[in-house]
């Protein structure tokens, strides 16, 4: 089963969230195999991660969005438990410092682009202007409104300079939400997750689904395309994220570098 | 067994390198339950580090420093095995950019310290400018010996500003070294890692050795202090820095914070 294909988005220009069950299993055979599947991926994508970093040819970018108690962290953790930690960087992008605000709203992230050899994993990222910004009107409609062109320029120069871009969001459902957020309130090692703040912002539910309907549409492409991942069951949100990963650095046959020497000619004193 | 003790510097002043064996492995009980200890002390170094980033007081700064094939990316890769990735960040120090040249020598290292509720692994250091800096004099003697006063004030800076400092020199045979380099030219997948320039390097050795010990001897601190793991036995190189890592965040009693609101007073709709 090729999940890069079950998931891709077919028609970006109308898609719709909606069509997208937060509960559905697309391409898995249940939870027992997912999780034998998703420590060979592990596996896979720890050897893969070897070969990009000694052909230092390309990077690779993933970016997770997701709404709160989403699944990003979770995510994260799965994704880079197979992952070298010295070659792969995780940012999180919060809300931005005076300096940050201070420049275009690409400049922090550009900075966190991987380098050649690496992965890159975002927590949040660009997107959150055309999300939260969107949402609150923290800056005018004409601004916010122009940014996903501009986003689709600032990928596109990656792409140029070889940088893949995988961008995922993490679809749960309203009622889902309200269990996590019930979750992290009855534990008290997890208080310190949660702001009352949290339950503000659920109230905007409907425009950020909105907010992210517009930016799958005028921000997927073939190159840096989105993927919608029903995150409702964990495990089915590691499974995906896993194999599309794989399949996509599998696709690119990396080979190690000749060496420049030939190293039977080397002596060790 | 306290590892932090066992492997503690006494009298820093007249350390002498030679008087540690690198194939010792004072403290250990052997290499079966050296992995079995490695996997305990993973788990243990998660949950601290889950507590340091909800504590958000502290930060831990671990700095790694050894000769070629000295076993850092080893100790790395197992040190970040059980740690979260989302709040630990390795940095790599390679050559200087011309940028990084133009500042004083700290200025990119200080960029890397690790942000409150985090922990910064650094492959390589500032230290690189006593110690290659040192050996092939890439810059006067009056400017590199001065550098560790320099060095012990900015470690005080952090650690005045609660960055809890540990340094580890993994300190490996010369025969060891011989071994690990023919080890890279003998596998194909290996010969991106090695560099002719290596060999060269080889020939410095006592050079680095003495540069080594003039580090420890000028800048072990008791808040900052170095630890000498023998490290020709990678299972115990693996164990003495998680015990010693271990140990130290224990010894911090860290406690969940309390939360601003009555986690029993929010109603979720």
């Amino acid at each position: 089963m090729n999940f890069t294909e079950t998931l891709s988005i077919r028609k970006p220009a109308s898609f719709r969230l909606e069509a997208v069950d937060p509960d559905s299993t697309p391409g898995a055979k249940g939870k027992e195999q997912a999780r034998t599947r998703i420590e060979k991926n592990a596996a896979a994508i720890d050897e893969l991660q070897y070969r990009l970093f000694a052909e230092n040819q390309r990077s690779l970018l993933i970016v997770l969005q997701a709404i709160d108690a989403g699944g990003k962290d979770g995510a994260i953790r799965t994704l880079s438990g197979g992952m070298n930690p010295q070659g792969c960087t995780v940012t999180s992008f919060k809300k931005p410092s005076e300096v940050e605000l201070d420049h275009d709203f690409l400049w922090r992230v550009h900075q966190a682009v991987p380098r050649r050899g690496e992965i890159g994993i975002w927590n949040r990222s660009h997107y959150e202007d055309v999300l939260v910004v969107r949402v609150h009107e923290l800056v005018p409609k004409s601004v916010w409104s122009a940014r996903y062109e501009q986003i689709n320029r600032f990928e596109a120069n990656l792409v140029a300079a070889d940088v893949h871009i995988l961008k995922f969001l993490l679809h749960i459902s309203r009622d889902e939400q309200k269990e996590r957020f019930q979750a992290r309130l009855d534990d008290p090692e997890k208080h310190w997750k949660f702001s009352p703040a949290d339950v503000e912002e659920r109230k905007h539910w409907d425009a950020y689904m909105k907010a992210f309907e517009a930016a799958i549409r005028k921000c997927h492409t073939a190159d840096a395309p989105w993927f919608v991942i029903p995150a409702n069951k964990k495990w089915y949100r590691d499974l995906a994220i896993t194999e599309i990963v794989r399949e996509t650095m599998e696709s690119w046959k990396m080979q190690y570098p000749k060496p420049s020497f030939d190293p039977k000619s080397i002596r060790i004193e």
